[in-house]
């Protein structure tokens, strides 16, 4: 079958022929119910539900959603189904299980997650159950076990560099609207309000930050740690209650595991700019992200066989996991920092920024996250300990 | 045309039917001679010369050329014609010239370098033109320029990853060679002459040097800075006067700049080691090299317009590209120790010691070496200059 932009009756006409999906739904065709849920900005999404279950089905689109005319290759929805095949085995139940990928229609088909909400959206409305952050470290942690040198023959690494370096359309993305777009003028950056615009001119002639910039430029293009998520902000997590799930890893690429701490913790860091009143909340969440995240990462590369750190005793491997926990604690910081930025300025803007209660008030929060912001990338290169990244934060 | 290993024949009646190619030797096929020189451990290499030209062609085997029960995938070939024609446009007439590349035989033909000689042969026979590690410097600098995240638009670096990471069968010679097997007890490893046992033992129980090749290996895995050629010892170079090339880039494989330089330089001090009376000479060699390294890495990089460091300007580009100069230096003197220990005790050692007029000379030689390369190994992440690494060295 050829590529086609899937609408509700062309999936309940394919699903229909494929008896391994049909039969989690149950029932007849004519008895599935089909809801699109499109909301990010990439592709379209299908919930689909039937009398004996449901289904997300999810299709890359040639083109930006929200922007029709910015065209995007459909395979990068084959790097979020080889993202979902290489880490499933390691995050069983952190993520949605993923029963089928179409390589003609690009389009996954995957768990529905019913009862779950997105964590952006849980977040800005007080409707989360605390903790969450602690399965965030967790699953970082277990990413880098299942993908990273020390725990693999290097082999496994290698393959994952084969088939995810590829992914070049998304890591386009990340590399001009992550890191360099904030910085320069740029007709993909929106008109700032007229109460940042000295911010905004100030981040593109500030030689001490854009150094900075380009050290952690480097490290995100040469530092290949490990397969990253990507692009793990909290419109990537969905959760109900305890149980959380991380969601579209179309961003996937071999890289620095300070990336994905990094956006993770920068966009809680944002939310905090907005709702200050809530800091106590998230200094508790950031606190057990990196706890979950460094005693897993501990516990995991203590014994682990792969040929990095091969030849290491105990006390040996003790010193070399603290020393790559101090590159990535940087790196965390660094890329942390990157994500407030560019979250405040640059194309994709956070909806947190809602929360405030008047024009004034935002302007101050925005102001407040490219301080903070600023702040972390320019000091990453110095920071000892996690409580060096939330004091920066004033946490 | 299926694959079989090629003997002087079947290698004339293939160039016979090869326009391109028999046009460069002239004549008819029965005028052609043909020599097999095959002298590395992996391949067969032919010298054929015709009234008009001369062709080197070198051919893959399915095992270790010295030991046929070592298997080795034929497609080691395809990475280094990839290798040639990624880099050849950098460094013009630093290398042989790749005519033909058949993906059917495994089977590279090239210029023929029919005067030179490898650099290995000639030192231990003092028959070199001084001046020549300038040349392996500047080579180095070029391919880090062809092939690195600043010159270039990242996309021509992943590209490189999909193309390289797949080489895994001699990146595998690599991670056990150079950087596991002389530090572990090891079936590849040749019994030690019996002055040397204690030494050996010693390798195999030194928690400090461990942890320092610990940190090396995770440099050479996770570190993808520039296309290396992977293997870039005195036998990987040939050289007529001052016309000096590098070939032998099956090794090729995204990591770090300094392995390459550490390699080269690794084995002029092994020849140092083995022949203290050039010392002189030997440190003006490798001084050369580092001046034109350096200085060329500093000018291209200087306007250099890839995405990393793209928001740098004049002066935080300096200091950007001393960074980076820094950590190459580090890399640099690490992977120089191990190779100095590797080929001193490890599968793959250097003819340069049978320069020695003694046993006992001999011995001193190697224990020198393993001294100077556990020193480097150990001391590599404090070093601050090019001297620090000579003056290791006793230069």
């Amino acid at each position: 079958m050829t590529y086609r932009i899937f609408d509700a009756p062309d999936l309940r006409d394919w699903l229909a022929q494929r008896p391994d999906l049909s039969e989690r739904l149950g029932g007849e065709a004519a008895d599935w119910t089909i809801r699109e849920v499109s909301d990010g900005n990439l592709n379209t999404v299908f919930l689909v539900h039937g009398p004996a279950g449901a289904l997300c089905c999810k299709q890359a689109l040639p083109h930006v959603r929200v922007a029709p005319d910015w065209p995007m290759p459909l395979e990068r929805a084959l790097y979020e189904s080889r993202y979902m095949r290489a880490v499933a085995p390691a995050v069983t139940g952190l993520m949605p299980e993923l029963f089928a990928y179409s390589p003609d229609l690009f389009l996954l088909v995957m768990e529905c997650l019913t009862e779950h909400e997105v964590l952006r959206s849980a977040l800005i409305a007080d409707r989360v159950t605390p903790g969450f952050s602690a399965v965030i470290g967790s699953y970082i942690a277990r990413t880098v076990q299942a993908t990273g040198w020390v725990s693999q023959p290097f082999e496994t690494g290698a393959h994952l560099l084969e088939q995810f370096s590829g992914n070049t359309a998304l890591t386009r993305i990340t590399v001009d609207l992550i890191l360099t777009d904030p910085y320069r003028v740029c007709d993909r950056n929106p008109e700032p309000e007229a109460g940042l615009r000295e911010d905004v001119k100030a981040l593109q002639t500030d030689q001490v930050l854009h150094r900075a910039v380009g050290r952690l430029q480097e490290r995100f293009l040469s530092a290949r740690q490990a397969l990253l998520h990507g692009d793990l902000h909290t419109g990537s997590i969905m959760l109900d209650g305890a149980d959380v799930r991380v969601i579209d890893g179309e961003f996937a690429t071999m890289g620095p595991v300070g990336f994905d701490c990094g956006l993770y913790l920068g966009n809680l860091a944002l939310h905090l700019c907005a709702a200050p009143h809530k800091a106590a909340a998230l200094r508790a969440e950031m606190l057990a992200f990196w706890k979950a995240f460094s005693e897993d990462l501990r516990s995991g590369l203590q014994n682990a066989g792969g040929d990095q750190w091969a030849l290491s005793g105990p006390a040996a491997r003790k010193e070399l996991i603290e020393g790559l926990l101090s590159d990535i604690l940087r790196d965390t910081a660094g890329f942390c920092g990157l994500e407030m930025i560019r979250r405040t300025v640059g194309f994709a803007q956070v909806a947190d920024y809602g929360l405030c209660a008047t024009e004034a008030e935002r302007l101050l929060a925005r102001q407040k996250a490219l301080q903070i912001g600023r702040t972390l990338v320019v000091e990453s290169a110095s920071l000892r300990s996690f409580p060096d990244i939330l004091s920066l934060m004033g946490l």
